[in-house]
């Protein structure tokens, strides 16, 4: 990742410093496998394969765990701005069971975003492609800046 | 548990024989931590403290596992009846953020069940009884029976 | 309704200023011959019959219409406090059939409120107390007030 | 429209006479002013100029048209195969207002369809092609046929 100022970079540059941030705060994100693919302005990809710990019964992914993959990559989504955001309320509709072993991509993609909201829409598809589940999630913006802190401790880090 | 069978179970015997079933089939819920701490026909209550590899930046739940309760209380609560439902659709909204440590308390209780769908409320309490987060889920009855394979599995072991 | 000064009304009579000045303004509501019953602090009661003019195919009323008595009853309970605000989101869930002559009573409650933001869920419920649809709206608070211009005109007005 | 039996059509001549059905039965929509523009299987674009009736404090339409729009594109575009639907949930999610006098096109795509359920998305937009609103409408596939009765009373018509 750059060690430029968040004042000099492009927006593509601050969508991935800003993504790939939150990613390392994120434990759950992380912990749950998903890797983050792809983040531009407004949109993400993120991947998660169906573990053993994440099936109910019949051997389908639990809801919650779908839910997290989208909610993951409409959080790189949102906050791709340096302005932090945090969800106030989503939507989940089931389309397809996913299964053990099923390699989940979600993909986020703004749909607007003005004053301090913003809605975005998540498509999760399998690796055959087929459509397994749609998410729409709103974005309030609060106060403070993402890469605040990280730039903060790489100054001190570039000190050593 | 009770060894009747299922028709000669009363409604809330019948609501705990699917719970535990259910739970029992269940890696990710009980990989979560969460607890079935009651039930009744068309209700639950589903506890879950929030752990590290839960949280994200700020140490506040992620939202996917916040949803993850509440799904998973919905799922106990909708399928009390020896009757398999799946969740078809569900939203949340966000109030408070849950925090690290903090146990959570989901109460789920049925709106309205007729025909193939039904619809529940759940809401998500922190241990102080602030309101954390309210879910709402909507079913859908599959075919087959929840007990079945279970009653069947019981009959070879007790041949044992 | 009260001459009262905005700063001299108790949270009660400030609640049923604002409802009132807000039915007034409200072409839609009013065209739709809905009626406000009730209103307090964070809460409201508006009643609507359903109409020839209201019904599609089956003599069953357009969801347009359930939504509209929802939504009417949700701004009357989330205007109550002089603040202006505006619905950002709403869901609607349709439990039973509202038919032609039916008497539909949608009672808005508010479950949270914080921020800029509030929550308020709306069920409506048909004349034999049958629950008809389940609505949740959610808030956001723009600038301004609600009473500023009327008492300005009331002003205005005493001065003839 | 065709006299064509219903077994005779393409998808395309089903769609058309199911949606024609459908207008001709609902009031709701026609008095609103509504016009279907385009029709095809799974898919429709409706519109409706905002009338003074429709509108609230400050000039703005009232949500509750917003989502009748929205309703009625979601209704013809689910009901496109002659198997009656009815909704069972929806979500409206407000970007921007919509103005006295605006323009309002509503463009609904099927995003799933399965079983007894489907999933449909509707954008509306005002005639400057900007984003107000977004729609999610879950369809449930109750019995009959859409054109059954219609063909049966044009068949005693044609006997005249």
């Amino acid at each position: 990742m750059s060690n430029k100022s968040v004042d000099a970079m492009t927006p593509q540059e601050l969508a991935e410093a800003c993504a790939h941030e939150l990613y390392r705060r994120d434990n759950a994100t992380r912990q749950a496998g998903m890797t983050l693919e792809a983040v531009e302005p407004g949109k993400s990809v993120v991947r998660m394969t169906v573990r053993d710990d994440m099936v109910q019964g019949h051997k389908t992914c639990h809801g919650g765990y779908m839910f997290a993959l989208a909610d993951s990559a409409f959080a790189f989504a949102c906050n791709t701005y340096n302005e932090p955001t945090v969800a106030i309320g989503c939507t989940i509709d089931y389309v397809a069971p996913a299964l053990l072993g099923d390699v989940l991509t979600a993909t986020a993609t703004e749909r607007s975003r003005s004053g301090r909201t913003g809605n975005y829409d998540v498509d999760i598809h399998n690796q055959e492609g087929r459509l397994i589940a749609m998410f729409h999630g709103k974005s309030y913006k609060v106060r403070g800046q993402i890469l605040e802190h990280a730039q903060a401790s790489k100054q001190e880090n570039s000190n050593d």
